[in-house]
């Protein structure tokens, strides 16, 4: 039996601290030293029998050559912000309120063909005639006075922006960083060219970790303090464009896009709106684009023998690891950074050969959010072990194959409380690789649907951490779902229509009207919402949250509200006076912090059961629809007691015994169940002692005792 | 001079207590007598040398007209609640769910053949051969199995509205009176002629007070006591429809309307939505028919020596006082009851000889609202007060001629607080009204518009009473501005666009995202969102109050973001971050408490001035535009204090100094300013002392001592 102190953990080497680095190697259990941003390991580390890890990003760190292409350089469609007319003529400074540093004008006549000029009041492209540019300003003439005008055009992306991040938030004095875009051939050549080098010159590195290819997440940074982060988006395109992949898209698509498919009246590609076609075929297409040249790369890697593992943030956008084409690019490995459950499942799941999770706090002074972490008022062993509870739940349903830190090294000197937490993490995380390495933990024969506008490619993510995107009411709930024992899938509205439904027994839509979790127009497609119908009317289960298949032009606000008992009034049910209601207690445990408002939620009927409600509002219903059931939640807000009402919940719905799973008694623990090896492990998600009984489905009743936050594994004899 | 002690009021008399009668006439300073629903003047009181008003309702209480000839009843459109088909058939059974005895299916071949069965789920009319109707259902075929399907129909309405309402609250027991359609032609003879015979047998009426033609409001009950009331709607159509009056709406306009012109998906023609350009037609055609018959009714009266007066409730659809065609009718005078200053307002401002009020209380033992009044438990000295203080401030602005009360007379048996309470407002009436006979009182040089749908047609009022409405924020800012020393107008988008701004000073747009009031639509048109960008840019002002020009489409939420500063996240800034802000001082006095919160409202620009918060919102702010300025209310509710901020808020917009008009600085005190009497009326809205100072245009300051909610006149010799 392995003694689960060393293996599978990943530490951040630091050169001048090479003491440092191998008692923590030892103290943590470290199989593998990797290098981080900013930081070079030294021989003495790389020479001490670790495996190493090495990091680059492909696309940055080439400013010499960027200097000699500036062509080569990534670049953006921008809008103006639209600005009235007040005669006839206008003149407009296209780069007006955006951050200096971060773009210039791509104002060369290949550039300047993209660039468009609108009435935006009008919504109304104007002719080319009727403006012109010279030294960086747009002349409009024959305008309608008060009117308003935006130019939208192509600059150049000329700061990397996770070094423009650090810079302004880490004050970074060194050189701005550059990014080269791989679709220029030059470009592409030296790119190649260079990771040979890189392969020759670094020839004690195991694994080459790509931090982690082209093209950065969208974050467009303005000029006022004020606004400093003018849009950022983990998951958009927008970033990617350029005149060469236009015209390749034209030639490949046989249409062409025009600034106005990225701008969208200056409210760009976020992910959290539903797209256009024409988004949805330029993700396809740089997806492959992306996908082609990673598998170079990787092929580049492999000749030298190396691994290639690649870091799931930052340049990411392309290689979504559930998309088509990501497996297709051979990565040995996937890392990925988790705050939260929901990311170590998206790991987890992804198709490929190994899964490492890199813990928080990252070791860095001060935290993404700006508090101090690694400084005086920090507690980095608090962070640590708050992001540990989200995350353990996840590592207990689903194998994950390694952990690690990343930062400075040398933060953790006297660091005790922190340095000793993450050795007990490092602990019970290899005792659950070994569980699952024999066996998958039980579950319930329940499976869970989330239904939303991108379906697979955005399995258990919407668009960055849970801090990013917690205003959306489905994070919570993905969140919760991430260490119930039931089998999740994430599919689209396309994807109901192709009969996904038949493998599905509780079906969750949950978003804001219009937005892509919620769907917006995709529920105008009658035949989505008679799918439905029947799914549910012939047994099948639905959770609706927050404003769940919200649409405009149907007879209810919400297209499933005849299923789901309640619809919204966003005012088109002006002088319908509302069913008067009373509330029932719930045949199940209420988290009722946890249960939020959504305004003007009304009964569709008097069959609805209100199991709570806020100021005369309905938030938690339940309604039988034909054979199947419906519950909404107006507000879910992710907290273990959370997790458990939604286990209960689905429990209610689909008429199933949760002991199958193993069932603790007390809301605030969790369990998971290793049948084969008769191992329980049960969980503490409360900072103080836990009493609570295990059922499981022999039908045996385990009474536990825990310490705060504890993980207590233990094999059952009776079973 | 006056006494002030007589005239100007209308008592309503009860046969079996005429000594109470005359008693409380001379009390009250009555000059006029009348009868109420549902009593009727003995001798005694018709010649105790009082002027005497019968009331009528029209169309009521001919129910032998009506068993004899019941294709002569009115009737309406209903729409059944869609149900989904589980296979290709269904069952409807159409009025499932109304209630009974308030509706009769028209299911004669006239009536079916504008019935119409909905596949709601598609959005789309199955065909008549595709549904068959027996014996009060409707069956369907051809289903798409999991659609939801409904039907509309033509129903009689066998109940009147009012005469149900007092039944179902007041426990009436009498036989259910039923309503004839004027339209009908032996109908429209039989009224004509019974109007004839009641003023010949009615000689000591001096004025026929009609409550009031011909359409009530719309009133739809439901079956389940848990949702009485279906819909109800003050201000709309459906009751007016029949299959002549669509027959004679066809060959007039040359096209036919459907049940779906009134029906809209179940949602019907509620008056806070925006109308059809077909619902625009109808109610002109409809207006058009009231006013004439109702200009008959009249004449019939005038023939008999009597005068016209008609009760602004009820049975007003088609007849609104603003409306084109109320002048034609020729009534003698328009009464009006009142709860709030802006339903005075909108009596004193109709074109109509004489502007009559009716009190609140109504003299009954329970209120509107299932409250008592006149009844163990009730207070109605403090609730006729309570509604005196919103009437007060508007009887200050402009002259109304009459006032008076209604209900049951002997219920004021011992209310002598009541009774003493309503002799001091007739006093205080009197002499305003004296005043104002006159001159008019001072007013600011500031001509207010507000702009929503329905424009000079609705002035004052939305759809009923302020308690019915008070959900709708412009309810709240009409009721401040009836009490303000400027002029009010109510002006529509099609007004702004033929040049209403001319007269304009400050604009106001008040309402909810997609509302009759907001405008919904209309914003799409540049050419409004141009005009009103001018208008401000060259100097004007603009106020906006919960969701102003709020519209899908547009590169903002708000069609006239860019001159308010801010705008509304409905999702669509995903990814956008908002401007950071700090609240500063404002250059007025802010009403906290009226001041309320929309969702999702965030900043345009760095220029835009908050001056008050709710949980980081936005919720009050200015903005400078060109050369003029706006502000914005994310919530009002109407308060003294809420009415003094707007008003100081005005003076700020328009650089106006308020003293022209006479102003208090005491914000729970109000004043009017007559100059050529020198007189100064100064009201406390308070229930306790106030100190105020009032500054008049000479440079006068006048302290002043009030006693609770004091009215006090003086004349002022230093002016």
């Amino acid at each position: 039996m392995e003694d689960y102190r060393k293996g599978g953990f990943t530490l951040p080497g630091e050169a001048g601290y090479e003491a440092l680095t191998l008692k923590m190697a030892e103290k943590w259990g470290a199989d593998v030293i990797r290098d981080s941003d900013g930081t070079k390991l030294s021989p003495e580390i790389i020479n001490a029998g670790y495996r190493v890890y090495s990091t680059i990003c492909i696309i940055r760190e080439h400013n010499a050559f960027a200097q000699a292409h500036p062509d080569a350089q990534q670049q953006t469609f921008l809008s103006s912000d639209p600005i009235p007319a007040v005669s006839d003529t206008l003149e407009i400074d296209p780069l007006a309120g955006y951050f200096e540093e971060q773009f210039q004008l791509n104002d060369s006549p290949e550039g300047l063909a993209f660039w468009q000029v609108w009435d935006r009041t009008a919504n109304e492209l104007i002719s080319p005639n009727d403006w012109t540019y010279a030294e960086g300003r747009i002349s409009v003439r024959h305008c309608i006075p008060y009117h308003r005008y935006s130019a939208s055009f192509l600059c150049w992306r000329i700061w990397e922006e996770i070094n423009m991040y650090n810079h302004t938030t880490n004050h970074w004095k060194t050189e701005h960083l550059r990014q080269l875009d791989p679709r220029h051939p030059l470009a592409w050549e030296y790119l190649q060219d260079w990771l040979r080098r890189w392969c020759e010159n670094n020839p004690d590195t195991n694994v080459v970790r790509l931090t982690s290819l082209f093209y950065n997440f969208v974050w467009i940074f303005g000029s006022d303090l004020r606004r400093r982060t003018r849009f950022v988006d983990w998951a958009s395109y927008d970033f990617t464009v350029s005149p060469a992949a236009l015209r390749a898209f034209e030639q490949e698509y046989g249409y062409a896009l025009t600034a106005e498919d990225f701008i969208q009246q200056g409210r760009l590609q976020a992910t959290h709106r539903p797209p256009t076609a024409h988004k949805r075929d330029y993700m396809d297409f740089i997806q492959r684009f992306v996908a082609k040249k990673a598998k170079k790369l990787v092929e580049i890697i492999h000749e030298y023998g190396k691994q290639a593992y690649v870091f799931y943030d930052d340049s990411w956008v392309g290689m979504e690891p559930y998309g088509k084409y990501f497996s297709s690019i051979g990565f040995d490995g996937l890392i990925k950074c988790v705050f939260s459950g929901f990311e170590c499942r998206l790991c987890a799941g992804a198709q490929v050969p190994v899964h490492e999770l890199r813990f928080h706090p990252y070791l860095f002074p001060v935290g993404l959010g700006g508090l101090p972490t690694f400084m005086e008022g920090g507690h980095p062993e608090k962070d640590a072990l708050a992001y540990w509870l989200h995350v353990r739940r996840a590592l207990a349903r689903q194998c994950v194959d390694r952990i690690g830190l990343g930062g400075y090294l040398h933060l953790t000197i006297g660091q005790e409380a922190f340095n000793d937490t993450i050795e007990k993490m490092g602990i019970v995380f290899r005792r659950l690789r070994e569980l699952h390495a024999h066996e998958k933990p039980a579950e319930l024969p329940v499976t869970v649907s989330v239904l939303h506008t991108w379906g697979a490619l955005r399995s258990w993510t919407l668009s960055g951490h849970f801090h990013e995107t917690d205003g959306n009411i489905l994070i919570h709930l993905n969140e919760a779902l991430s260490g119930l024992p039931v089998r999740v899938r994430f599919i689209s509205f396309e994807d109901v229509k192709q009969g996904a439904l038949a493998e599905t027994d509780v079906l969750i839509n949950a978003g804001r009207a219009g937005d892509a979790w919620s769907g917006g127009d995709a529920w105008k497609d009658p035949a989505l919402v008679t799918e439905i119908t029947r799914f549910v009317h012939e047994g099948g289960c639905l959770i609706g949250a927050g404003e769940p298949s919200a649409v405009s032009g149907g007879d209810t606000r919400f297209a499933l509200a005849h299923i789901l008992g309640i619809d919204q009034d966003d005012g088109a049910y002006a002088c319908h006076q509302p069913w008067t209601f009373e509330t029932e207690k719930a045949p199940f445990r209420v988290a009722d912090e946890a249960v939020g408002l959504t305004p003007g939620i009304r009964l569709t009927g008097p069959d609805t059961r209100v199991l709570c409600e806020r100021n005369g509002v309905p938030v938690l219903t339940l309604h039988d629809f034909g054979k199947g059931k419906a519950a909404y939640f107006g507000g879910f807000t992710y907290s273990p007691e959370a997790a458990r009402m939604l286990l209960e919940l689905l429990l209610y719905l689909t008429g199933t015994e949760g002991n199958a799973a193993g069932m603790t008694d007390n809301p605030l623990t969790e369990c998971a169940w290793f049948p084969a090896s008769r191992t329980l492990v049960v969980m503490n998600n409360a900072d103080e002692p836990a009493e609570t009984t295990v059922s499981l489905p022999c039908g045996s009743r385990i009474p536990v005792s825990l310490e705060p936050l504890q993980t207590l594994i233990k094999t059952v004899e009776t079973c």
